[in-house]
């Protein structure tokens, strides 16, 4: 649900339209709402690198319509699969979206996509609804870079219940990390929330220790792949946030559909940490703010231990931290 | 020190000149090296509120130059004493230096002032030495915000050990937190170690937690104000890093002078922190990185519990947090 020019539109993060991909380019909000069309399978691969398209669930909604594409233009499908995959390697449901495909490779590719996509907007529907009754009247939330409707499709994960609770009429306040280098939720966590009319403040990362002491109530995140054990990979930052949590006894919730969990991870020491480009933190915006000949490092994502996360809120509702084969089963 | 133009120059913060106070503008690094020149204590009161001149210490010293302009130009010390310390309400040097004119005001302030100055740049070199043995070949050293020369006159205080010991011959790296939302590390501290030939990355604030489990050697900052029990009042995100320091093993240490010791302040409960401009968190460099009617909060200081530092790196050696007015008497 965005505004456009004042009216109530109903948007998805992407969604397939006339034989193309069309996608909200997440690189321009908030300043511009742009859609693009993604017309082949190569054209996903660079939407999904260059962070056009972003978010754990909706990279494997991309990745689903990326096949999609390669098969109606008659492209293999295996070489597809690769190059989809290949784009960035810690988010899960990318993995698990595009091996699903080629699982269905004889049926048409576009209904599947479609199908796979309403999948996981009906899974956050879920975490929202097992989400919002932790949630109390006057509850102060902090979350961090962006696990909303851009992230998943449609409705999020981590905002899910922070939505469904709004909505349920509890006034609730949302800190918003600015999430640091690529700003996702000063960007887009800020511009949902404004949409949806939720309260909420932006801070610097650096901020939330110190409201973490006596005013936020709960932490809320999303996550890119969660092993079996429950340790979990998320935006770099996730990991400070998450120890801070616990220092001051503020419980700390991961949102995620089960498409984000990869049970054949034992733990989290194996999920490979994408490490981006240094010019995201040495330049904002494409305005220099290092030194000119500066170095950075980057890595896109860190790894949480199971031990500092409450419960995990799925669409099959809240699960503790532990072996999840088990539940699998 | 500092290169201009490939020069190497021995360049203070801030000095006294021809009846003025020189300083480098502190807003416009690293992209521009200007010099500024204060002229009446009016102008030093704008100087430290806008941070031109900003970091503890050498708000101290301009604290005592802005009393020295005053007593030139024949205007009410007291006045002047009480807009000086209106400034900016957390930085305990500021408060020291002013009370310290104050109490001088029959002799010639500017000679006070450069004295002051002096006895800060000493304070810190005695730091770097007393500090330096804590550093071994090839550690890697954490920092947050600018504790470097800019921020203490000369020299610095959390990079004055790094100094010294990459003088002694010590590989070290340097992982420099970015700082936002004013991003002191990147501009200034990234500045200060390529102008002395120090190893370094910068890093977005939410990646010192990621490189705190297997990386960081020990964290080293600097300090704004210094309580009786050891809590600290230091740049926001200070006890972020502080408590992943301790989550994870590694040594935290403190580097300050007695300037920075508020030895009147029982706990760090009390400590005001200074709320500066959403507009810091909003825009970055003059570009807007948030929605058009978004809110921010923006604390620039947290309080960091003594229980979390390993040791206070001062000029009078290293000191266990604890009970500071008996060391005093």
């Amino acid at each position: 649900m965005v505004k456009i020019g004042g009216r109530r539109k109903d948007l998805r993060a992407l969604w397939w339209e006339e034989g193309t991909v069309r996608a909200i380019d997440q690189r321009l909000l908030p300043s511009k709402l742009r859609i693009v069309r993604i017309r082949t399978c190569k054209d996903m691969v660079r939407a999904i690198s260059d962070m056009t398209i972003r978010g754990a669930p909706s990279i494997g909604a991309a990745g689903a319509y990326g096949m999609a594409l390669a098969q109606r233009r008659g492209e293999n499908l295996g070489r597809a699969a690769r190059q989809l995959k290949a784009t960035r390697p810690t988010a899960q449901d990318l993995f698990h979206a595009v091996d699903l495909m080629s699982s269905m490779s004889h049926e048409d590719l576009v209904e599947a996509a479609d199908a796979y996509a309403q999948r996981i907007v009906d899974m956050c529907h879920r975490i929202g609804m097992a989400g919002a009754g932790l949630l109390r009247q006057g509850d102060r939330i902090l979350t961090h870079c962006n696990a909303g409707a851009l992230a998943t499709v449609d409705y999020g994960t981590a905002l899910a219940p922070i939505r469904v609770a709004h909505r349920q009429g509890k006034d609730v306040f949302v800190y918003v990390d600015e999430t640091r280098p690529r700003l996702q939720g000063a960007k887009l966590t800020a511009w949902e929330l404004a949409n949806e009319g939720i309260d909420h403040a932006i801070i610097a990362d650096n901020a939330a220790g110190h409201y973490m002491k006596n005013d936020v109530d709960m932490v809320i995140v999303g996550a890119d792949r969660i092993a079996e054990n429950g340790d979990f990979a998320n935006k770099i930052g996730t990991y400070e946030k998450a120890v801070l949590a616990k220092e001051n006894g503020v419980p700390f919730y991961v949102a995620a559909p089960s498409s984000t969990f990869d049970l054949s991870m034992k733990d989290g020491t194996r999920i490979p940490i994408e490490e981006r480009s240094q010019n995201e933190v040495l330049m904002i915006d494409g305005v220099r703010i290092s030194p000119a000949k500066a170095k950075a490092l980057n890595p896109a994502f860190d790894v949480t231990p199971a031990r500092y996360v409450k419960a995990f809120i799925t669409e099959k509702g809240l699960l503790k931290p532990r072996g999840f084969s088990k539940l699998a089963r």
